[in-house]
């Protein structure tokens, strides 16, 4: 893709509380993270980073002017790449669990002790990531105007994304604030930068319209939860920036990977 | 759906070892797998259990008349469901990774000690759900005779399916004989129940025809180590009972989630 391409528009880094989480981390380190200031997936793994405090290096990548030393880790050049030992990993939720176990002393920890409860909250961030993040998409990118589409159209992909925050809320532990109770966990985490998103349907869609079932007030208090956490807070730009990026996506001429996937009817490629 | 259904008149039980190996799991446990026999997802979970040894109750589900205390479990009524502590587990590889923390005494362990590894491991996990099991079914279901499909369109989706074992192959320890090195784990078993399905390309259409690249040698050395294990061994059913089943995926009327996904273009639902 050339420099001409319409998504190299994208403003250059990152903005507001994260451009001083980047600048508290440019010295070098031998954990480096490959990143893209806008990315949800990176932001996954920025938020394990801060909330368990492991030192590594920021470094931000233009996605049409891909650096060598991230094509030389990973061929296909995709943001998240995480170098830990001059040895690549990627995949978003790969990356949280890895933190998680290579570095046991750093608290929080962000899997339970229990084996039940770590396969409870595995079970729900793929539901995030093979149901919530499909969903999000379809009724981010769906054309009102497009042949064959309809008001009614646009009403089901909005359902369907509710109805899986729903289901989603409806598996958390009731008291809370956090997914699995009084502790935060990674499924809180690998869901939070699409929840913190939730915006774009109101600026671009008309809103999504949550009703007031019993369980609006339970993703409310989660969702409060999430949004002052110190890692969100810390990994996430001024929202000005956002709006080109997603205004692209609420068109539908987003060229993302997941961009593209959801054009075809897939999930998360 | 009412016992009509042309997907109702599957063979009703395991056979060959994997009958005695049925019965052999037949007394009760506070553990239970919740099965279909021919379900290459549930293989997955009864490769671990029996590799590792674990103490459980097989029960196997008529698709079309769910026990009651399965929907109790889990609504869905999806096999597999692991019943544990009296609590529902569901998604092969969250049940899979279960088990191995849930008993950390029982041997083999099938992840290994290094975190990186695990991660590696995981990586390529991930890559046979997303990727090699969703190329399976497009190559499996596709129709040569329907409306614009043609000779050159079979071939583009068989050569996705061997692109993608390619590249999961060349991903492994060159040494081998499994994935990760000498021992086997959890990766191997994670794509072993497609790998001994593969035979069903030879049957219905026509073979893969992998070639001789450097990479088949070593795909072939792996799929002889996966094939004789013992796991694999007494969790197969005769070929005889498995060909209906897969005639009907060959022939695009089949009605599983999994097939209906991949009519639809999408992947493992």
């Amino acid at each position: 893709m050339g420099s001409n391409h319409p998504d190299a528009q994208l403003y250059p880094h990152a903005s507001g509380a994260a451009l001083q989480m980047v600048k508290d981390h440019e010295a070098e380190q031998s954990l480096k993270l490959y990143s893209g200031w806008f990315c949800p997936f990176v932001q996954r793994v920025l938020i394990v980073l801060l909330e368990k405090n492991i030192p590594f290096k920021y470094i931000e990548v233009n996605p049409y002017h891909k650096p060598q030393s991230l094509l030389s880790l990973n061929p296909r050049g995709l943001v998240p790449t995480l170098q830990y030992a001059n040895k690549p990993l990627y995949e978003s939720t790969v990356i949280c669990e890895f933190l998680e176990e290579a570095y046991p002393d750093s608290t929080p920890h962000l899997l339970p002790k229990d084996p039940y409860q770590r396969a409870y909250g595995r079970i729900w961030s793929d539901f995030v990531t093979s149901r919530i993040i499909p969903a999000f998409h379809r009724a981010l990118q769906y054309q009102l105007h497009a042949d064959g589409n309809s008001e009614a159209g646009f009403k089901e992909v909005k359902s369907e994304l509710i109805s899986k925050l729903r289901e989603f809320t409806e598996a958390m532990d009731p008291e809370g604030p956090f997914f699995l109770g009084k502790e935060i966990s990674m499924v809180d985490l690998i869901i939070a930068p699409w929840a913190v998103r939730l915006w774009v349907f109101d600026h671009f869609k008309g809103g999504l319209e949550l009703g007031d079932e019993k369980w609006v007030e339970r993703w409310g208090r989660w969702l409060k939860g999430i949004e002052k956490r110190e890692s969100v807070v810390k990994s996430t730009s001024e929202r000005e920036h956002y709006l080109p990026i997603y205004k692209r996506y609420a068109d539908d001429v987003a060229q993302s990977e997941l961009a593209k996937a959801t054009r075809q009817g897939r999930g998360v490629p």
